[in-house]
């Protein structure tokens, strides 16, 4: 049977092509796979959630899994799990991931590298198992998180907050686009709508990422462990003032929203500037202004307001300051304010046990090791109060994330692979704990 | 032939409205059916340049002229002009007119109030000339000028600007609104980009309109001369920085395009509150931010700043400290600027002779005068270089413009129709001059 024998040598072929060509080489080739999917010009990738795009990468580590004989679970807010049995369907979960969305116009790696290097790490401990080299007492999950970059729908971490309980699922699925549609229409229309039920809380969760920051490269270091993670508090400001002639109307007269609105945007920047250096981050990301027109006076304005810190007495400090900064702006300007949206993700640690298991080996590989706090949330943040959870970065050159020219060095991608294979291969082992 | 005699009998009514009803109740009218197009919840219009409601305003405004046997000319850039031909073809012209466009959410009364007066007076005298009670020895014209609030497009005052030669048709017609469509693409749509040659320079131009601003009012006066313009400089500002993710970028790395908004919008308050009193009028009414997301450095923002003034050297003053402003906060947020574009309208006089037309005018009524600046432009302000030109005003309540709130008292109104019609009554006997 021909046909047979042909599928059966190309199968053959590929599901050993990492015990052939080694884990590193697979790594980069899996790795250069999903960076096609939504490829830009610039060399980045545009793969928001729900986009044809980020469908077809969703088909490919799919097919992975399947091709390897691996089942694949899709639930309901269409996250996706890899589920390598490796000790038998009552065996406890060891879970890795991280996503496959992007931002818009953003960097091939924020997100898949995790999944990639976990789709690596995962095939490499299951043909240990296979051969005997490994006594398993724990199953190996590899998830992709649904939205995680909350930047087609808000919020972010959508997928992974579904999962813990954080959302319920008939909100996460009613969040809607700047166009309008939702996540239940996106999803089922590029298929990735799944009624799987997801896998139970796992004993471990591992995320591995690119630092999405300058730290480890200025340190000189290729190796750091997310220890805490910073809080944030995301306030929509909105200042309400009159609209009028910009022309004849008296300037004592002006209720002028965006007059206003410039007073606190200067106001939230020196929150961070007077906190001890590096110690609070703020910013005024976006600005909606009505009715926006050259002759005008402003008469409404939206503010989309950060405040970051790992310390929540920071956070909580500059929210007092907040406060006072609109009493008093709102009167001198003749305006009205009122906080419209206040969400506070508080800042938190993740796992000790976790942490050390990071550490011991990096210093396995004789690999010098940060400890780090994560600015930005990752979905690891989402499962840290449910399971132990740990998120270990490599180098971002120059810091950059979010943008086409998001890079790192081959050598240290392989690192974290081989630090990620090592802390699931103890885990397994150890049976998740 | 019941048909004919049907429409024959509906035509005379119409047309016989003002002579059946008086000239307050015919302008009354005219203006609520004006009102219709675009109405808003809010009791305003929203009738920009080139819309629906702006294409049904100028069918309505070529079907009065029409059906009382008025010619009507679109000139290239959609400029209408109702002409009403009281002393044969070759007879000197007198203009009257305004706007029919509108605000974002607009005032039913500024421009479209000195566009149905025209109509009523123009139509006033066209009667008294048929009963040969007037000896007309000039034709009249009543304008209805495109863009005039330079709301959808910029400039401002687009249409009589190229009436007068200002600008160039071609330049006139490309001009793109903020989502990319043309005047011409707009104006085509709506069904009126003409091709008549508009109408001679006339010998006279008197514009009626609300005063949208608070003087008349707090003087406890009914009527005003604008016998001067301020001067107004527009400048686009481009702000440059770059863009990174709000969480993990170092404070001190942020090249934050807003942060140095921010501090030029509140600069440029400043010019006016420290000038002396009402002598200058500033504003930033306009701000478009990219890529504008919650969590994304903003990395552009282009400003729309005006500074206003009777008096050039109080401009002149206040450009130089923008100009310094500009370059101390580039170099204090890392940010690049660039002054796009630079727009400046000097200030000026209209016509004395005009002036005192209306003087005496008002003063056969009995009223009180007052002599005013107008900030805001008028198409007036293009016309006057060229022509003899004058703005008269009755009061807005509260000084309100530019707002669905925008009121003036009927019985006002209908003063400034009395005037308007008593000073195109001399000049029509006179010819103009």
């Amino acid at each position: 049977m021909p046909v047979s024998k042909k599928s059966h040598i190309i199968g053959h072929d590929f599901v050993n092509i990492a015990a052939t060509i080694g884990p590193h080489a697979a790594f980069h080739a899996l790795l250069r796979d999903f960076s096609r999917f939504g490829a830009t010009p610039e060399g980045g990738i545009h793969r928001p959630e729900g986009s044809a795009a980020n469908g077809e990468a969703r088909r490919h580590l799919a097919d992975w899994f399947g091709q390897r004989g691996h089942r694949v679970v899709v639930d309901g807010i269409g996250n996706m799990f890899g589920i390598i049995e490796l000790a038998g369907p009552d065996a406890p979960l060891v879970m890795t991931g991280s996503h496959i969305d992007s931002q818009p116009n953003g960097g091939c790696l924020d997100g898949t590298y995790g999944v990639v290097a976990g789709c690596i790490a995962a095939e490499t401990l299951a043909q240990e198992a296979g051969a005997g080299r490994l006594k398993p007492r724990a199953n190996l999950c590899v998830a992709a998180w649904t939205n995680e970059e909350g930047a087609r729908w808000q919020p972010s971490t959508l997928g992974s907050g579904t999962y813990v309980g954080d959302f319920a699922l008939d909100y996460a699925l009613a969040r809607k686009d700047g166009d309008g549609v939702s996540v239940a229409e996106a999803l089922s229309g590029i298929g990735w709508l799944g009624s799987d039920a997801a896998p139970a809380m796992p004993q471990a969760y591992v995320e591995l990422h690119v630092e999405c920051g300058p730290v480890l490269e200025r340190r000189n270091l290729r190796f750091g462990i997310f220890k805490r993670w910073w809080g944030c508090r995301k306030i929509e400001l909105r200042i309400d003032g009159a609209p009028s002639h910009t022309g004849p109307t008296l300037m004592s007269e002006r209720r002028d929203a965006l007059q206003a609105a410039a007073r606190i945007i200067t106001a939230v920047r020196q929150f961070a500037d007077e906190a001890p250096k590096d110690v609070m981050h703020t910013s005024v990301g976006r600005i909606e202004v009505s009715p926006n027109s050259p002759n005008v006076v402003p008469s409404r304005v939206r503010l989309f307001i950060e405040l970051r810190s790992a310390e929540e007495a920071v956070i909580d400090g500059a929210f007092a300051r907040l406060e006072a900064t609109i009493a008093e702006t709102a009167k001198a300007t003749q305006t009205g304010m009122e906080i419209e949206r206040d969400e506070y993700r508080k800042p938190g640690q993740f796992s000790d046990r976790l942490a050390d298991l990071a550490d011991r080996a990096a210093r396995d590989l004789s690999v010098g090791v940060l400890a780090l706090d994560t600015i930005p949330a990752h979905d690891a943040v989402r499962l840290a109060p449910f399971a132990p959870s740990i998120v270990i970065a490599v180098p971002s050159i120059g810091g950059l994330c979010h943008t086409p020219l998001e890079r790192t060095e081959p050598a240290d991608l392989a690192l974290g692979l081989d630090v990620l294979t090592i802390m699931l291969r103890k885990l397994v082992e150890s049976g998740g704990s």
